[in-house]
């Protein structure tokens, strides 16, 4: 069984030589913090990764939730997983004191753990996930009595928070959802309404469900103007604190391919009719208080991928480092030893491509987690500034981690051949997990139309310009390096070539309106995504050429020297894609807008 | 549950409209069969297909083989499948007559079942797919003694056949085989050694196990000049008949990610001395003759992959033209119905992708599957050419589909969004199971190193010469329709391109040694594949363009114009991504060849 499943090296690379952490230690809300807090946590979470997730990563996807008489049963040991991260502040890390928090940057609180733990176990970790967002969106939006009635047990992993969108008529389509919430006079709705695939949705490793739930008042404007966003308790706390049912139902559970460890549930709200359920904020406001927690989420599914990835690649370079098998090209004497398979370039070609997913993913991942700090904590047109390099960004670091850490995984697997598709080793298991990323939290499909027709417009392009500004500094500061300068010059024709392939669709839009315009809003992205990663790569590797510079240990050297491979890697092998997809951008010949559906006919 | 898994009228435009298989009727050894034959047989296959195999899809790979005191008890109707195939003659289809074979093409009598019954059912064909190859192994290379003894009961599907290859010590490096015989005075060797990985090596589905196996003749050369064939039977037979243990143990099988109705097994022979084998043909070629297996099951793979593609395509279809989803771009009103899915471009581009990858590679493998037939009936050079072709192509044909392969089953996963992630969908499963087949018979990295490093070079480069011959053809032809002219172009530019990249290759192997030239061969792999699809899909929309030009009925008016949009579908998003590749190609600079392997410490 593979040992490493992250690299804390690399994430210390983020925090302090790629990025400033330490900065946000100037902001009052952090001011309490230091970097010896920030590395603690970083230790504590490794160690709590190894100690308390990893063990519990087969077992929880071989003894699968089950569904039984209406009740559903979890690993037994997500109840001790739930209140462990509770305990050890995990869940409330960046809520403010006075709510039980630690105030810490979203940048150590949450993505240290997201990704340690994730990288470990994510099916585990998923439950703490969705508890934080649930009980974020009650921190921004809920009133004092909704903050005293549900935070102190959300954050202490007894109650578990969801997120409740999906309808069966409703998946990616909002627009639809029919769950109603009919108000009385007692301060609650009585909704009514069903939901589907909801993760974590009831299980037995807690004490109740919380459940931040759209829905609509009744009578409430159709489509996305009438959705309110309701507090839906699975048991309703009574006067005297004790609980009772609130005629929430747990329909079932999905069997699925991976990610098995968490449940994904179909839920009944109210059949019969004593389903309360309190609006949080305004009516109809519900889309724009939800939008907090899902574009949390979507960074949290990146970061999912992304680490998921990364176990990936530390057990299939684990394998390659040990098994023998074949000998050079270059001296085939049969009786030779056989050399580890590190060795052949078709395997070093897989780890470095492992490497420069996982990595660059990461890098891109921290940039937004910063961005979402200083967003925080800044006033005026900086926080303008990173809420939109934020919402632009986020598409792009869900699906790039998502789509490419797929094909990391599957290279990982491919390395241990037959092996990798057996049991024995994780990876069967971890090419299971990541298949959902690309689904939940919004398809690659909306993420495309997302980026391409909702923030590449925003703010009349700013948040672009914003984008193509951070990119021409990092291009500008390793065209100062000789050994980068090529590097440089490739990311500067890929930026020329961005700014060609969106100025061509946005005629698109004005020629041919918005089905042309976004027919291959996925190609967009997928092209858009490369060269971010190309841009966190030449930041790494501007980090790294410096850091080399000034002869650090063997160790480092190394360290930094992989970087700069992975660099090279993604530069020869991975930003060369763009031309391809550049070329079906520039050339949409309407294909998938005109074709007739009775062509698929035979 | 998705019905359809394959196109009937697809298979018949390979057979009658994009080739000319009822040609083959002319040579003597298929004289007896005509049109309505290869008809019926299809039909047959169809109906096989669905009634026998398909039922079986789910129960066979959740009721998955099991090893209980050292028996592999599979599922019950394994059994009956292999005797229905048996008893309808697929298993011998090719073979002679005289050997209780109906002397049918490959292209019609294994092409076909292999196809529709692995669309409906991959697990349950491989079993009679392995016997086909182990008993086609005793056909061409055996004594008549070993054709009396074994083939009789393999053809009826009593005994399952074998291709026993892999030890611990030696999977891709077969120079590293082990396995021992040390000869007798009674006509058998003695054998020793350990097989894993070994498919359908041990079940109780048959009556006995033949294991076509390479091993060693005892003190026989080291690498693969010292390579023998061996048959071991699991029980041997005696003089009069009946059947004795021949010490061949099943160790173990496998629990993996998918194909899980078929067990892999672990196997040892000889553990109490007393495991008989019997060396085919002549010490030490063992090799070469295992090659006829190998590079027919390598075919197999392409097509068992380009087959569950089909299945996936086909399933996820029908879910995009019944799940209401959303609405067109272009009128938003909340209150109007939704529409299919289909309707949106992002979904119809992925049904575009599906069906470009499933029916250009069946294209190919078709292709494949004709020079194998021609190479078998002619004589002389043609004979060699069409020897060349098939060898030159099979790596590439085995790869494509696998490879692409598992993204399109993804793409066909990804449509059913949420649930195509579940159980009650069959797309997970072929997302499992697909993923076998980069892996088996030789990975992607060994069919890279085969094609760029033995065959572009067999014969001088004649292979390569007539591969490219063929294409110009193809180009030739669709240059004369108009419509066709543009995609002509872009061929005639891949081939120009394919041409400079080789030569590339060959200049670095002269320049820098067998090392650096194979370094990337994985990706020549990839870029000479999208462009032998191309080729397919080139000659298919020719063929397509010109039955549309008669004025075809509804129905084959609105196939013929699926195939045109696939083929748009295939150069305008497909074909360009050899650019990317090309570019890595001609500019490859040593990074997997020199770059250390402590570069990937942290």
């Amino acid at each position: 069984m593979a040992e490493k499943f992250i690299s804390d090296r690399n994430l210390k690379f983020l925090m302090y030589e790629l990025n400033d952490t330490e900065a946000l230690l100037k902001y009052p809300r952090f001011a309490d913090h230091s970097k010896d807090v920030f590395d603690m946590i970083l230790e504590t979470a490794m160690k709590m990764g190894k100690d308390i997730y990893k063990p519990l990563f087969e077992e929880m996807d071989r003894e699968e939730p089950q569904y039984v008489n209406g009740e559903v049963k979890v690993h037994p040991k997500v109840r001790d997983v739930l209140r462990s991260a509770g305990e050890g502040g995990w869940i409330a890390s960046t809520f403010p004191y006075d709510l039980g928090g630690q105030q810490l940057p979203f940048s150590v609180g949450v993505f240290l753990p997201t990704a340690i733990f994730g990288a470990a176990n994510y099916s585990a970790v998923a439950y703490q996930g969705l508890t934080h967002g649930a009980a974020g969106l009650i921190v921004s939006y809920g009133t004092q009595d909704m903050k005293d009635t549900y935070l102190p047990k959300m954050i202490t992993g007894e109650w578990q928070g969801t997120m409740a969108l999906t309808e069966p008529q409703a998946g990616s389509s909002l627009t639809d959802l029919t769950t109603t919430g009919t108000p009385t006079d007692k301060g609650y709705y009585l909704m009514k309404g069903q939901k589907l695939f909801i993760s974590a949705g009831d299980h037995d490793g807690c004490d109740n469900v919380i459940h931040l739930a759209l829905g609509r008042v009744k009578d409430a404007p159709p489509g996305i103007k009438g959705i309110s966003l309701f507090i839906i308790p699975k048991l309703r706390i009574k006067e005297d604190g004790s609980l009772e049912p609130n005629d929430v139902n747990c329909a079932g559970i999905y069997h699925k391919l991976g990610y098995k460890g968490t449940p994904i549930t179909q839920l009944a709200f109210g059949e019969n009719e004593d389903c309360r359920g309190w609006l949080v904020g305004e009516a109809n406001k519900g889309l724009g208080y939800m939008f907090q927690m899902m574009n949390g989420a979507r960074i949290d599914v990146g970061l999912a991928a992304a680490v998921i990835s990364s176990a990936a690649y530390y057990a299939s370079l684990e394998y390659a480092k040990e098994r023998p098998q074949g000998r050079k090209l270059s001296g085939k004497d049969p009786l030779a030893p056989q050399v580890p398979i590190i060795e052949h370039p078709d395997i070093k070609r897989m780890l470095l491509f492992q490497k420069a997913i996982v990595e660059g993913s990461l890098s891109l991942l921290y940039q937004c987690g910063l961005y979402e700090d200083l967003e925080h904590v800044t006033e005026g047109e900086e926080k303008e500034n990173c809420n939109l390099l934020l919402e632009l960004l986020t598409p792009v670091a869900k699906t790039y981690p998502a789509e490419m850490g797929i094909l990391s995984c599957s290279a990982g697997l491919q390395i241990l051949g037959g092996y990798g598709f057996c049991e024995e080793f994780p990876l069967e298991q971890l090419y299971r997990d990541i298949r959902i990323h690309p689904i939940h939290e919004g398809t690659t499909g909306i993420q495309g139309m997302d980026l391409l027709g909702r923030k590449m417009s925003m703010k009349k392009g700013k948040a672009a310009q914003l984008y193509l500004a951070e990119v021409r500094k990092a291009i500008k500061e390793a065209e100062g390096i000789a050994e980068l300068k090529p590097f440089a010059g490739k990311l500067t024709e890929a930026v020329a070539l961005l700014e060609k392939v969106t100025a061509k669709q946005f005629e698109t839009a004005a020629s041919q309106g918005p089905e042309m315009f976004l027919s291959d809003a996925t190609v967009y992205l997928e092209f858009f995504g490369i060269i971010a990663i190309a841009w966190q790569w030449l930041r790494q590797a501007t980090a790294a050429t410096k850091a080399l510079a000034k002869n650090p240990g063997e160790n480092d050297a190394n360290f930094y020297s992989g970087k700069l491979a992975a660099n090279r890697y993604f530069f020869g092998y991975e930003l060369p894609k763009i031309q391809a997809l550049a070329e079906r951008l520039l050339n949409n010949d309407g294909l998938t807008v005109t074709m007739k559906n009775e062509y698929f006919e035979d």
